[in-house]
Parts: structure tokens; sequence; C-alpha cells
């Protein structure tokens, strides 16, 4: 028998106690061991749970109880879960956590704890919820020297997106609607803001390529300043826009690595993701594109990640897992800047030709897009492979046009 | 350092040595061991291979040697691929294979021996070459109840179907095509007529229920009697035809499993899985619908996936993965005329409003399916769900009309 502690009763952490009790057979055959909760962390009090004699409200319960070799962290934030998951580490405890915004900033330093300690520190559903990643990625990666990763990483900005596209909804009515239905917050600047989504792609990032990626060291643009008229030029010219988190391993050793709304044609295998679904994509030499798809949160898929992980623990007690990355450096992710890719542009006012003409004889040909019902004096087009600082300068010189959108065209 | 040996030197054993060589730090450093290949089973000989020295005509070489701790299986085939590789458990070795003829036939058996003397056999890229898809099968099963697998499981049928139903080509044009670039063999039944599908489903059924499919147990049908008219009533519908093997798990403990072509609607996450890629859906109950998807052939993917396993054999050794299932037994699949379901029907001959009402009369309210340019005495219907025992009896009262095809709808 193992005995565990949860840190945090909130829709993932009952979670993980609901399916520890429900599937308890099955997963007792899988682990080799019953798995014992034997405290539960929350500062709220629930006397209506099953495991209601198992609460505290003292962290010192369960870092000092020697009986406790595992403690699942599902508590969100950093203040106080850094702490806790640190001393708990120190403690000798293996930890599993759900928490992306503390892996995303301190994933280095607590790797290298417990791996001093020979300890396993997990955190497979702090990206894509219930979807088998973060395995998967280091099992791509032990064959593969793994290229390039862009994913969908944020389910609420995901739903808000096909709204807008399949049923024609202006921003804020999909965000309401994602509202009233549960997908989003009532403060949903992390989701919309891209903040959620950047903490995943780093943790994507660090791991795939060795080396911590930091949130600030990524670029990251949310989706709140896509219209409707984005959306048609996107269809005009043959895609859909999504939010994709996406980090790519440059040739002189650096990441580009970026959080942006991109233009995706409609045959990318992540054109089709759509809904709350997330889905990632995973570059190899030798695998080529593997994608994985599913539901990138809710309790139970995301709850599900944690008991694997947890089961994981049990049957390498003592025998680490060789999950981990080196501390970041600056400088190791490249200004967003320097990355080429082709970009589409939406410019208003000025003459449409003349804007045209002069970008081409800057950058090179371009595609025109062209949306049915655009104001006369807007131009869509799309420009060959360009910097962004590159871009900068062309735009420069255009006369009278301002720059209501540019995205990035995925190459996936 | 862990020395191995590779028994085949075809495609798929040529790239395990190519991807153990070009990438040997980075697997060394994954495996936390230096990897050496200290043989090569294969009658042909390879002068100008970088390992020409290791070549070995003798598996007595191999098996009578104790250095060697890991054998790589890609001979293919059961004979004599079976007999070597339980030889090999035998004596003490762990062992991978890319043999999906073998661990769909024999599995059962060699993991028992594996698990007798504690060894790992483990096989991923037996299913969808490069897609990790066993082993976070293995891991979404930890925490959940996975009660249903359906997959696109063949690339050279998926190839077929593909042109069929994007370029309008008749299937044995198609074919021809898929032939000349490689994409079938010379000799393309094993793929035209299920049986690889069949090996693959066999195979995730067997770990994800617990207890071994046979191949034989399993009704398979395969894509050579598609026609045009099928793909277009299909368009019609609203889908596309996809060859789909699936297993799903009765109430009554019983598994429904085939491999048949299928009826999908457009909005499923298998439809838009095209040319030769692989998708496999697992849905669990708590994890809700997870798709993997990829390259399911070819040299290197394949490689990368066996060198995985390998990798993961170094770091296991003397400590057994759970990678297990029971015997199977006679009964455990049911009859595939009981499973229910809605069917597309073409019926040919007849009045078309009588076939439908005559229909109607026995099964409920069936929805008509129009395709452009069908012949008058043609008639497309999609049933309510119904098994196929009761549609055969239901068929016999309609006069003058044939069943040109009928393909099951699927639920996902």
């Amino acid at each position: 028998m193992i005995q565990i502690a949860i840190m945090g009763h909130g829709v993932v952490g009952s979670g993980v106690a609901e399916v520890l009790l429900k599937n308890a057979k099955n997963i007792a055959r899988k682990a080799g061991e019953e798995i014992v909760v034997k405290r539960i962390l929350d500062l709220r009090e629930f006397p209506e749970s099953p495991l209601a004699d198992r609460f505290t409200k003292d962290f010192e319960e369960i870092v000092s109880d020697p009986d406790i070799r595992i403690v699942v962290e599902t508590m969100g934030g950093l203040t106080p879960a850094y702490d806790y998951v640190r001393r708990c580490l120190l403690a000798g405890k293996n930890v599993v956590t759900s928490n992306k915004e503390l892996v995303a900033a301190r994933g280095d330093e607590l790797l290298a704890i417990a791996r001093e300690r020979n300890l396993n520190f997990l955190f497979e559903a702090s990206v894509g919820g219930g979807i088998p990643i973060l395995r998967p990625l280091d099992q791509c990666l032990a064959a593969n020297e793994v290229y390039e990763i862009a994913g969908i990483l944020n389910g609420t900005t995901n739903f808000v997106l096909t709204k807008m596209i399949h049923e024609g909804m202006a921003f804020e009515d999909a965000l309401a609607l994602a509202q009233r239905l549960g997908y989003a917050e009532r403060d949903p600047s992390a989701d919309v803001d891209g903040h959620d989504a950047c903490r995943k792609i780093c943790i994507l990032a660090s791991l795939a390529f060795g080396r911590h990626v930091y949130p600030q060291q990524v670029h990251t643009v949310g989706i709140a300043g896509l219209t409707r008229a984005d959306v048609q030029y996107a269809e005009a010219w043959g895609g859909v826009i999504k939010l994709i988190g996406q980090a790519h391993k440059r040739p002189d050793g650096r990441l580009d690595c970026f959080v942006e709304p991109m233009l995706l044609p409609r045959t990318s295998q992540l054109a089709e993701v759509n809904d709350v679904f997330n889905g990632i994509l995973v570059r190899g030499d030798a695998i080529g594109d593997v994608v994985f798809y599913g539901r990138g949160a809710g309790k139970l898929p995301t709850a599900s990640a944690v008991v694997a992980d947890v089961i994981d623990e049990v049957k390498h007690l003592g025998a680490r897992k060789y999950l981990f990355w080196e501390k970041g450096e600056e400088g190791y992710v490249a200004d967003y800047r320097e990355a080429e890719s082709p970009l589409f542009l939406r410019l208003r006012g000025g003459d449409p030709t003349a804007c045209r003409e002069g970008l081409e004889k800057a950058l090179g040909p371009c595609t025109p897009v062209t949306a049915v019902g655009a104001p006369a004096d807007e131009c869509g087009l799309v420009t060959p492979p360009v910097t962004q600082a590159r871009l900068d300068q062309a735009l420069r010189s255009l006369e009278g046009a301002s720059v209501e959108s540019r995205l990035r065209i995925a190459d996936f």
C-alpha cells in the first residue's frame, strides 16, 4: 500500500480523489500496489466527501508525515504551490502536479531537486489535459531529432475562434457564450491573452529541446484583436485562424518560440481541431509529423492524467524517470522579429494597388487576397517569407496605409 | 554498454541500424548506456554496410551469446520469427519486434514467457508505425476505463480510398498508382483485404481489454468491393468511406471487433486522415476521445519506434514493464452479426419506393440518400440501428432487389 496526499480540492484535485476511488481496483492492478489518500489539503471543509476524515488545513501534516510517499499538487498558481512542492521534494517525497504556471516558471529548479534526491517530479496533466503528450513526446525524442512543435493548446480560445469561424459570431459574443457555458472564467484574460498557451508551449519546448524556456522569453499575442474581417480573409485565402503555440529549433541552436493567432491552410492537420479540443503536432527527423488530439481540459480528463502519473511514480519509487531539462538562459529564445515566415497582411487606407506595389518592391511577389464585401480602401495580401523586422521597414514606406492585422502563415 | 542483435536487415531492420548509428549520442544519453549492435542476422550479404562485420547467417550465434541482452526482430512473418523470438526469450533475452503478424497471432504466449522470466517483450512499432500508440494507450488505461478503439490502421488502403474520394479514381486505378509509388506491394492482398488492419486491431484490443483477440476471431472485410458509386453516395450523405478496425466492449464483457469499410460523418476526427496516414481514436470514461495521428509506416518512422522500445528495455533491464494480456478464448469476440449500428444500404433492382417501404415496415424509419446520376432502379438509404442478422431477415422480404453494398455507420 502506498499513501499519498492531495494538495488542493478544486476541480482537478477533487477529480483525482474521485478517479482514485472509482477505479481503485484497476489502478491497484496497474500500479502493483493499492493507493490510499491519507491527507487532502484545503482551507475549505468538505463534510459530504467520502474522504471527509482525511482533510487538513495544515501543510506541515503532509510534509512531515513519513508515510506519505507521493504528493499531488492541484492548487494552481505559484504561491504557495511553489514553496509547498519544493519542500515536499526536499523532504524526499515524489510529486505530481497539474500546475502549468508552476512548471513553466520553475520546472528546471524543481526537476533539479528531484534528480539530486532520486525522486520523480511528473506533470503530464499540465499540458493538453488528459491527452498523453509529455510521455509520448519523451518517447518520440528518444530516437528522433524533434525540431518543431506546434499546438492548439488552449480550449477556451479555440472555442471562441470556432464560433467566429463557423457561426460568424463576433469575438465579444463568442466569449460571452464561452463564459455562459463555463468554458471561460469570469476574468478570461489568462486564456484570451495567450498566457495559458504560453505556459504550455514553454513546458513542451523545455522538454523537447532540453533547456528551460521561461514564459517571459516567449512573445505572446492573444485573440482579442481578431475581427470577423480577419476570419473572412482567412476563408477567402483557404484557411482558418487558430491560436498557436510554436517552438522551432534554429540551425544556430536557439529557438523560435511564440504564441500568436496564425493562419493555417485548411489541409493542416490542426485546421479541423475545433471547439474546446486541443491538438499538438510534433515533427521529428525520423518520425515525420505526429499529432495528438483530445479534450485539453476538464475535471476527469485532467484528473486521469494526474492519476496516470501517480501510478507511474508508484511503479518507479526509488528508480527515477529520465524526464529532465537544464536551466534556461538569456538569448536562448531568439527575438520573434527574427523568425522568417510568410505573413498575411490586412491594410487599410491609401491606394490598395500602390500598397501592394510598394510592398512587392521591398519584399518580392505578394499574393492578393480578396474578401467579399471588404471596404474599397482595404487590401489583403500574403507576403513571401520575411522577418517582422524586414516587414516593419517595408511598411514604413507605405503612405497613408495602416496595418489592421498581420498573421504568420503556418508551415504545417 | 549494452549489446544487442537485430534479426532481419530489410526495410525496418536496416532503418533500426541506421537510426542507432545516426543518433547514437542522443540515444546513449536517453538510455543511460551506449547501445552497440553486436550481430545482425540475415541470409543476404551487405558488404557496403558500415556494420558489415557484424552480419551472421546463424541464429545460434545470437541466441547462445550471453553478451547480447536485447534482440530486435524485424524479419516479419511467423516462420521462423516465432521460433526465434520464443527461443530468445527462453534464453533470457529481452525482445523488441515490429512484427504485427507475430504479435497478433502469438502475443499472449510470448508475453507470458517474458513475464515468467522477468523480461520485457515490446512491440510499439507493430501498430501505427512511428506513432506512439501502445505506450500512451497503456497510460490512458491506467486511470481510465477504455471502452472503444477505432482506427485507420492501414496506410495503403487509406491512400487508395483517398484517391477514390478526392480524385474520383476507380479502385483499380488508385491501387495501380499506389503500387507505382511503392505504397502497395506487388501482391497487395494483405492490405487490400484488410488482414494488415485486422492484425493491428487485434493488438490494440488485446492490450486495451486485457485478453488476446486472435485474427481469426475478427470479421474482416477489405476495400476491393468498393466502387465510385459508394463514394458518391457517401458524399451525398455527408461523409467519407474509410477502412476501420474497431473494438468495443459490450455490457456483457464480450467484444464487438471487426475490420470493415465504414461510413464516417465528415465531422468525425478520423474523416480527415488522408493518404498514407493512420489515425487511432481511443475512448475512455474519464478521458473522453483522444486521437493519435501520423505516418503509419515507412522505414524511419517505424525504426524510430523500434529504437524507442530498445531504449526502454535498456532502462528497464531486470525491471519488467507492465504490458501484458491474458490468453484469449472462444466466444470472447461476439458474432459480428450481433453488433448493432445504423447501416447504409445501396439496393438495385425492383421499385425503390417499395424497397424503402418494405424495409421501414421491418426496421422503422429509414433516411433516403440520393446520389446524382444514379440509375433509376437504384436506391440508397440509411437504416436505424440494427443488427446484420435482423437486417438480413428484413432483406429477404424485398422482391427483386439486390444489395449492392452495405456499410456500417461510425459512431465516432
